[in-house]
C-alpha cells in the first residue's frame, strides 16, 4: 500500500527544470510522455485497464467500464517551472487511495475509474484543461488542432509524435456517459487550511476566469540610432498594461490580473522591439466583472498603443464560467470528511469543466505557504496521507463500497 | 568584378530567420559558420591567404601581412531578425573594393587586409564587438570565455564547438601591430544621408553607451490564487523601469534608453513571475550623462523593486566610452571622397574600439529610412556600389596605390 509521496517519489527525476527550478512537464513532451507510462505501469500494476481516449486523456478502470462511474483523477503536465504537487498529488493520491480501498477488502459497487487530463495547464498550448474541454466539447476541436505552441509546433503535429491520432479529438459522449460523479484531489494553492488548521478541504467554487494575449505592433529598430521621439517601440504600452493589470484588479474584491508572460521580437538588447506579446490572466469571482476588468485594459492597452503609434491586436485564448460544485454532492463530501470546511478557489481545474457536465467535486490538501506554480510549492507528507485517505473515504462512499 | 549586391546575393539564404524575419546569425552558430566559409572562399579565390586570429576574427591578406598594414572590414554576424546589410554590406564592400583595385591595376605599396570581427552584435553572448575588444585588450578573457548565451552555453564551449580554440583569447599586440589603419564602410543606421542627398558620409563620432542587465526577483506564485496585495510580482518593476527609461532618456540631448529584451522566468501565463530580467541599453554623446542617466534609473529600479518587496541586481554587461574617431583621418578621407559630409552615429562598431588603439574611420552608405536591426533595413544597390567606390578610392589612397 503505497503512499502519495512513495509513488511521487518514483517521479522525482521525471521533467526537472534545471534552469528555473521546478518541473517542466508540457503535453507530449519526453517527460510528459514518461510520466504517462509511469501512470500505466503503476494502473497495470494494480490489475486496472488503462487506455487513451480521443482526446489523449488517460483512463485506468477498476472493473469493467461502466454507466453511473465515480471517476478521480487529475493531471501530470506542469506549468513552466512548477511544484511537484500541482496534478500529479491527484493522480498519487487516487492510486493509494485504491490501495487502501482493497487493503481495507472494499468493493465498489459502481464501477470506478482513475483518469490523467491532457494539458491542463496549457503550459504548452495556452489553453488549459485541453483534456477535459475537448472531451466535455466546451472547445472547437478544429481550434485546438490549430494551436502552436512557441516554437511553432502544432497541437495535431505534436499529438501524431507522441504517436497519438488528432482525427478523434472532440466531444466524446460515450466517455462522458460513463461519468456518474467526477472527484479530483489537489494541493491547496492558497492558505484556507493553514488558517483553518486542517489538513483536507472541499472546494466550493472557481473564479471566472480567462487568458487573453496582447500583440503590440510598433517599428522595429536599433537602440543607438533611433531617436526617442522617432520610436514606435510596442515595449512601452506592453509595460503600461502590466502596471494596468495590477491597478485594475486591485480595485474589485476578489479579482486578479497578471501578467507572467511577456515576448518582446526580435528581443535584442540592443534592437527597438518590433513587437510584444503580452499574456493576461484576468479572475474574479463574477463573470461580468472579470469581462468588465477586460474590458478596461484592453480600452487603456489601445489608448496606450495609440499614443505610441502602434496597434495592438486582443485575442481570447480561453475562457472558462464562474463554477459552483455540486452542492449536494459537496455537503455529502463534507459529511463523509467529518465536517472538512468548504473553499472556493482561484485556480481553474478540470474538475470545473467536468462540473458543466455531471456533478463534480474537489478535495484540497493543505499547502503551508500556499505558494503554487513554482519550486517552494509544498504540502507535508503527513497530510499528503490523510488527503488519500479522505479520498478513499469518499470513493467507498460514492462506489457504496462493501466491506468483505 | 562582383558588386556589393551581387556577393550579398550568395549569402541571400543563410540564417534566414522564418519566426523573427530577417537574419539570426549569431557566433559559432551554423549560419555563422556558414558565412565565415564563403568569406574564406571568396578571399582564396582572390589569391589572399586567409587565417582565424585567436580571438575568432579572420584575416585575409592581400600580399604578406606586415606592419603599417591598412585593415577593412566588418563583421557577418546579426542581431535576433536583423538586416542583410549590418556588417556583410561592409565585408562585400572591402571585396568589391579590393576587385575594382585589381581591374583598374592599383597595387597598394603598404599591405592590405579585410577582416570579418567575431560577434559584433553581442547578440548570443551579450557583450557586442567581443572580437574586436579581445583583440585590442579592452576585455578580460576571463570574462569572456565565462559568458553564456541563452541557452546556457558557454562562450568557450561554442568556440571549441564552431573548432577554434579558446585557450589564446584576449590582447594579440602582434595583430595589433600590423594594423596601421583601420577602415570599416557600414550601412548608414540614421537618416544623415537622407536628409543631405549623399550616397556616403565619413564617421565623426560614437555615442559612450553600454548595457544593463537588470535582474528584479519575487516570489513565483499561482496567478488565479495569489490575492493582489500578496504579491511580490516583478514584472511590476521591470515594466516601471521600462516606462521610465523612455522618460528618462528623453530628457537628454541625444540620449538614448532602450529595453528590447525582458524574460520572466518561469513565463506561463497563469504564473506570477518569480524573476523578470530586463536589459537596458543606454547612450549618449557624453560618458558622464550616459553614467547619470543609468545611475537615475538604477535607483527608480531600485524603489520600485521595493515598493513591490523585490530584489533587483544590476550588472554592468558592457560599457564603451565615447569615440571621436582620428581628425587627420577623417578629413584625409573627406577630402578623397570629395567633400562627403562627416556624421556621428549612435552605433557601436569594431572601428569605435580599434579607434582606441590605431587611427581609424568609417564610410556610411545611405540607408532611405534609417531603419536597421530590423528586416525592414535597405541601401539602394547604386548606393552600395558608389560605397565599394569609395572604400577603393580610400583604400588606395591610405595604401599609397601605385597605378601601372
Amino acid at each position: 500500500m503505497a503512499t502519495p509521496n512513495e509513488l511521487l517519489a518514483q517521479i522525482a527525476d521525471v521533467g526537472v527544470d534545471g534552469k528555473r527550478g521546478g518541473y517542466s512537464r508540457h503535453v507530449f513532451d519526453r517527460a510528459e510522455h514518461e510520466l504517462r507510462d509511469w501512470f500505466t505501469e503503476q494502473a497495470r500494476a494494480r490489475g486496472m485497464e488503462v487506455n487513451t481516449d480521443a482526446n489523449a486523456n488517460l483512463w485506468a478502470w477498476w472493473g469493467e467500464p461502466g454507466p453511473d462511474a465515480v471517476v478521480t483523477g487529475s493531471h501530470l503536465d506542469s506549468v513552466p517551472g512548477g511544484g511537484a504537487l500541482d496534478g500529479p498529488l491527484g493522480v498519487a493520491s487516487s492510486l493509494a487511495a485504491l490501495d487502501r480501498l482493497r487493503a481495507e477488502g472494499v468493493r465498489p459497487r459502481r464501477p470506478l475509474a482513475v483518469t490523467v487530463f491532457a494539458e491542463e495547464e496549457g503550459g504548452r498550448f495556452g489553453v488549459p484543461c485541453l483534456g477535459s474541454r475537448l472531451l466535455a466539447g466546451t472547445i472547437d476541436p478544429d481550434r485546438v488542432r490549430e494551436l502552436r505552441d512557441p516554437t511553432g509546433v502544432g497541437f495535431a503535429e505534436a499529438m501524431r509524435s507522441a504517436g497519438l491520432s488528432p482525427e478523434g479529438l472532440g466531444r466524446d459522449d460515450e466517455a462522458l456517459s460513463r461519468i456518474g460523479r467526477f472527484v479530483e484531489l489537489h494541493v491547496e494553492q492558497g492558505r484556507g487550511l493553514v488558517d483553518r488548521q486542517r489538513p483536507v478541504a472541499v472546494a466550493s467554487s472557481i473564479l471566472a476566469h480567462g487568458r487573453w494575449r496582447f500583440r503590440f505592433e510598433g517599428q522595429g529598430d536599433h537602440a543607438g540610432t533611433t531617436p526617442m521621439d522617432d520610436r514606435r517601440d510596442p515595449m512601452l504600452p506592453a509595460s503600461h498594461l502590466v502596471l494596468a493589470a495590477r491597478q485594475a484588479a486591485a480595485g474589485v474584491e476578489g479579482a486578479r490580473a497578471t501578467a507572467g508572460r511577456m515576448v518582446p521580437t526580435p528581443g535584442g538588447t540592443n534592437v527597438v522591439a518590433s513587437t510584444v506579446d503580452v499574456w493576461l490572466d484576468v479572475r474574479s469571482p463574477f463573470e461580468e466583472r472579470t469581462r468588465e476588468l477586460v474590458l478596461a485594459l484592453s480600452e487603456t492597452a489601445r489608448a496606450r498603443a495609440a499614443d505610441e503609434g502602434c496597434r495592438v491586436e486582443i485575442t481570447e485564448e480561453s475562457w472558462a464560467d464562474t463554477v459552483s460544485f455540486d452542492a449536494a454532492l459537496r455537503d455529502n463530501l463534507t459529511e463523509v470528511l467529518d465536517g472538512a470546511p468548504a473553499l472556493p478557489t482561484g485556480a481553474g481545474h478540470d474538475a470545473g469543466v467536468l462540473a458543466a457536465r455531471t456533478p463534480s467535486a474537489m478535495l484540497f490538501v493543505r499547502n503551508p505557504t500556499g505558494i503554487s506554480h513554482a519550486p517552494e510549492e509544498h504540502a507535508e507528507p503527513d497530510d499528503c496521507a490523510e488527503g488519500a485517505v479522505a479520498l478513499a473515504r469518499v470513493l467507498e462512499h460514492l462506489t457504496e463500497g462493501e466491506r468483505s
